[in-house]
């Protein structure tokens, strides 16, 4: 039963459900070129723990593209919290990110995550026509980063706090 | 683009990662007439927050049963934890779950969350058969709550020990 292959319907679903379109926003040590202090790396995940490896194998092989590695639980625990072994399923590259779109983008989205798959992807879009390299692009993709529903704008803030020089 | 309707698929794959198959063990002061100290009380729940309220409507309108209510945030809020508004989707009656039995039963869960359907539905059954009245029943429904992959086990903890004369 369990080796049945995925729908596409049932993988959108599960995404409304479990994925993370992801905008974080580093600074620029990690891209010595790159002339901006903040460097947009876009991300699309799916975190599930240890017994599930499984379903994100199948997710990874129906839209064949993206990693899946073991997620650093250590320091959670050194920190006295909880936490149960995770994999993560996980697409960086814009080539692959552009074959997620692809497949995920004509296809309706039923909650609030419709709006973070629109901006993930208008993100995307400009980076592929390398308009973060301008400084308009640059400005134009962090007040869309900040425009995102997911945990973001807190996110932002750090990183922003972190990366600017003023 | 948004009001267009679920598809099965959709649900499924959306409860794989939403929805919560909860076999919350109450002592029995809430029925009085009921033989033993735990009851085994069935609850399938999809929790979003606020501005999802569309997507729980939808849910509910696709399977044809359950109710929304907004969860209670008051408590967590005074207690300092950040808390956004909830809804909850929720279904708890039984000739309610099984429809919902119907329609998700013979679909192919790609998760672990399989198990958990299949002990919750296995609880329900036994319930509408009336065994959870018998200590043979009693017993079986509690060993099989166990075996469930949700936070269950720590609830089951609480739960029995508050619950429980010995």
């Amino acid at each position: 039963m369990e080796e049945e292959p995925l729908s596409k319907d049932w993988l959108i679903g599960f995404i409304e459900g479990e994925g993370n379109f992801n905008v974080a926003l580093s600074n620029k040590k990690d891209n010595p070129n790159y002339p901006f202090d903040i460097y947009p790396m876009l991300q699309f995940r799916i975190f599930l723990r240890e017994d599930d490896l499984n379903a994100l194998n199948k997710i990874r092989e129906f839209l064949g593209v993206g990693r899946i590695y073991k997620k650093k639980t250590e320091y959670n625990r050194r920190m006295g919290f909880r936490a149960k072994d995770q994999y993560v399923y996980c697409i960086s590259h814009s080539k692959e990110l552009l074959k997620l779109k692809e497949i995920i983008t004509p296809t309706t989205f039923h909650t609030k995550k419709a709006k973070d798959r629109e901006i993930f992807f208008k993100i995307l879009d400009l980076k592929v026509n390398k308009k973060h390299l301008t400084l308009e692009g640059n400005e134009q993709i962090i007040n869309l980063a900040k425009m995102m529903n997911s945990g973001m704008r807190e996110n932002f803030k750090i990183k922003l706090n972190n990366g600017q020089k003023s």
